[in-house]
């Protein structure tokens, strides 16, 4: 039995991953922090896990995680106190799995820039890794701080990645055109985010600015060879959950089907990823921690367009999260994650 | 291994059913038929479950369920259908769990008035019994034939049963107002189910004239000792899943909390019911099987206001005959069946 | 040109009346206030509204109001508000039209006991008429301070009047249940207000604790001659806009359909009612101020079952604000206000 | 008075314009067609309209709306009929509006290569004009056939032409992702419009190869002086109505925020142009003929992202269909058309 904590439990990733350790054969919850619902009960507060887990929030001390005797611990916390509570201390007592950004970017400057606050121990940034599996499966083994990818980031990475890898488009021509479901905002009290604010309602923003931006160009520059330099521009779609990612680039001279086919074989005997010839829908990856990948060649045009769809709170937040879980502890990956989606649903 | 069939599988209480039973630990699924889709993967219907379930569909033909060596088969059918597929020779042969209408009611007459159709196997009405665990758990054990509860019925009967059951309510005054989501409308392409036709929209329907409402009599009146005769509203929701049922009733004389508190003790070992404080939203049993239950008593009426929820997928069809399929085989019943609602799903 | 202020102008509320007002032929508007946007401009808060109402917003000081030289003003605030700002003088100064509760139910103590808050201004009681203008358009005219109805009671007793009026139902069996688009919940940034814990949930509220109550069965009190109490229970449907009642109660022997009928051609001649075969459904009559009504007798059961759909912000706030308007200002009833709804919308 | 006639009422566009018709105050309807509703009143099918638009549906024989002494008939047809309906003599007795695409396109072997049908009048194409008032006011004045434009089209367009008329951009790094509410798919009863197959999920459709592509390289090529072929990628939202074009280009060497700013000029007169700051929301222009337009430059990346929001009902539709009738006729081009959106709606 894997000793789990996690901090930040009550926001939607964070619940969403209670969820899935409640119902995970291998794993025992030890302990739950929520900066605000310190002494309910989680069932409290998502009273769809009565019965199930019915522990008692703690408040977000991180001593008291550290304390609590597990094995892992999750964050699931606003940009910036990761940074603060992690500590080599922490790290010798327990795996670190951070579903925040802290973590995620090699450069503590890149950070400071696009997130607009400190990075309070820049001296872990190589202790970590970018816990994407499919793409640092052997890296992250064996590791005790894993940053855990970004919802909008892991399709976009994981759509164009084999392209990129492969040499087979123009990077300069890159343009990530991506829509959330609104679970993406958080459980914050916000105008924005009311009920008649979003139904009803389609829209851009953060265009030019957002922060998952230099993450995918991180990645996708590692995999290129050379510095990425990319459009991203997220959209908010009045449904509670998923992301599709479609992405635009042009072909390379001389690249065809066969190349792309090619290309996407690396996925082949991944068992989170379905390349398909359909279109994705994101209802068709709701629940589970599944990619659906697809693309199309538009000879007029010279471009590809690849697309992607995942649920934000699955394979893009708490299930990649528990992927990474079984990965470090030598579990069997799928061990706890749902991979058939219910429709309607 | 419980090797399992469905006819009309790929309507949405059949595929539900399919994802369940793909996914129980102890279930085969050995033969799936569809009306629609005949030579089709059930995947290519329903692509969330690419490479959980991709089993070809064979025609609606019962002698092709009848030879396919099942154990236990499911009907998904329209009403009507089942009447004319069951036979003695097919029970001998195989359990079958009909989510249709055809075996509820115990009277053929009561069957024939209200959903205008003949019954054409009134002679196995006898042998069937009403699958309604929670209130006939050992008259199903050992039954060849389960009629499983319909959507509306399973939640107001739930819900009012120990009322009527301990006769703490005047029956004559009993208003049950049921809301439903749109996937209890089925997969019909019927002008009425389009999503511009339902989304921002809310209404009742059957006003006086709904199919579930003498099921929900019968049950009601075999609890109470007397005939009742209840008013029963349906209404649509703009969503996919979810009912809710608030049912009302004069208490009779005398008649306090504690008595009602008393009268629900009788599930407080149900493994799928759950009685609250709060009042039940139907997002908290979303993909669950369990029902949870409330109520209030408003003193300056004299009426007990009584709410419960369910997905009408789930323990309204699914769920519920996977749970009679559990019992039916010795199995636990909670085996293959979710209890962790996620939020927001 | 009537000159018109409105207070609480950034509320759901407030804004529709603003978006009426601006479109009204016969209005110019002179004053907003609003508590939370002091010195934006209307059209900031609502974008739709850009280059129609460009209006700078006031802070929420009534003398402003006051000196505004508007000749009506609208106040559409928090409950005990405008218990506070009206007074004789402002009454001498302009007609007050109350969108909030303070002056609908006749006694202080009524409202004290279930609003929870106090009276400031019981003298002005009996100064105030309730503006339901089908049922009181004789005694509003000539008022200077209307109470505008609230939206589950304007639709509520305009459904059931009729047969109350008329002595046709026992008047101890009326169950109202009734289902509120979530507009109704104000733009409040309240938790239960988000997307995601509205979005694919119902959910019932305020049992038999709301608000709206004593202004139901005061209204019909009135009509019946003696005093009713009432069951009422609203519940939340995940859409922005629209309200639907199901009334229920029992008939009084020898009542038949031509009573009912007789009874609802009260309403004949109303330019916002529309007595209708069909069930009511909320779309067709969003963005008007019309009322849809419709009844089915049960004879099974002995009752009747009627119902009525109004819009929440239109009929059911702010299209009777602006019907009292035209009333008290010796208008057309139906100036500046939709009767046709766009559908799907 | 214009006497107006609509083939083709029933449809969704068809509807919201007799909607828009009906409340124009220079416009009496004469003559209203439908395929699948014939002798029905048109209330009966949109009972929005009761009491507002009680017209009895003819059938959709030309020749009947040819003798219904119509001033302008509009065509709300699927794509081919349109092309076999219209002819000399009918133009000869009224004005044609053509909702659909058949006059669209300059080119018949284009329409025949992208719609797949035939075109059956190619010798009128050259007495069509393409009906974007904004770019082609001058031209429609004094025309007998108005080709009305598509929807994804109207917003894709009036985004871009400022960009491209004043040469800012490279054409040849056009991508448009587009995103539609759920009506633009019309009324058919198809399993893809159901609401459960449509809510909760997001997808693209058409890649590489929907039908308004062509339209929009027809009329960018006409501002850029040379032929543009772009990237158009249409999306499915879960809402009723609004369409939202995301448009991506490099901006050509050494333009800059004032250019861009100078190039929007050009729609400062007019009435449904809105050019903004803020980033443009389908919900602020719901239920109008607005377009709002907004633009981000990303100095990282060299390009500007342009992005415009109608309503696809509208000025995607009916909106732009009455817009071209008041130009026509030499009235106001704002009269009978709604610029203010009410919220939430």
């Amino acid at each position: 039995m894997i000793k789990a904590a996690v901090m930040g439990a009550t926001g939607y990733a964070g619940a969403e991953l209670v969820r899935l350790l409640s119902c995970h054969p291998d794993v025992q919850i030890v302990f739950l922090a929520s900066h605000s619902y310190v002494g309910k009960k989680f069932s409290d507060i998502y009273p769809g896990m009565r019965s199930v887990c019915d522990i008692v929030l703690a408040d977000d001390d991180i001593s008291k995680a550290e304390e609590s005797g597990a094995d892992v611990l999750f964050l699931a916390l606003p940009a910036g106190l990761a940074s603060k509570y992690v500590t080599e201390k922490l790290l010798s007592r327990m795996c670190v799995i951070d579903l925040g950004a802290d973590y995620r970017l090699h450069s503590a400057d890149v950070y400071r820039t696009w997130y607009k606050t400190e990075h309070y121990s820049p001296e872990l940034l190589e202790k970590a890794v970018y816990g994407l599996v499919e793409i640092h499966r052997d890296e992250i083994k064996g590791k005790r701080l894993v940053a855990n990818p970004g919802c909008y980031t892991t399709c976009s990475i994981l759509t164009l990645y084999p392209l990129v890898k492969n040499h087979l488009i123009d990077t300069d021509t890159i343009v990530i055109d991506a829509k959330s479901g609104t679970s993406g905002a958080g459980r914050g009290e916000k105008l924005t985010s009311l009920f008649c604010e979003v139904n009803e309602n389609f829209k851009a923003y953060g265009v030019a600015t957002h922060r998952h931006t230099p993450e995918i160009e991180q990645e996708l520059s590692l995999a290129s060879g050379k510095d990425i330099i990319l459009q991203f521009t997220p959209h908010l779609v009045p449904m509670n959950r998923g992301i599709l990612a479609t992405c635009y680039a042009k072909l390379l001279d001389g690249v065809g089907d066969d190349d792309v086919k090619a290309a996407y074989e690396m996925y082949s005997s991944e068992p989170f990823v379905r390349i398909i010839d359909e279109l994705p829908e994101t209802r068709y990856v709701k629940g589970t921690n599944d990619i659906d990948i697809s693309w199309r060649i538009d000879k007029r045009t010279g471009r590809i367009i690849a697309l992607g769809a995942i649920d934000n709170l699955g394979k893009g937040a708490a299930g990649q999260a528990v992927q990474n879980m079984n990965l470090l502890f030598g579990l069997d990956e799928t061990m706890g994650l749902a991979i058939a989606a219910g429709s309607p649903f």
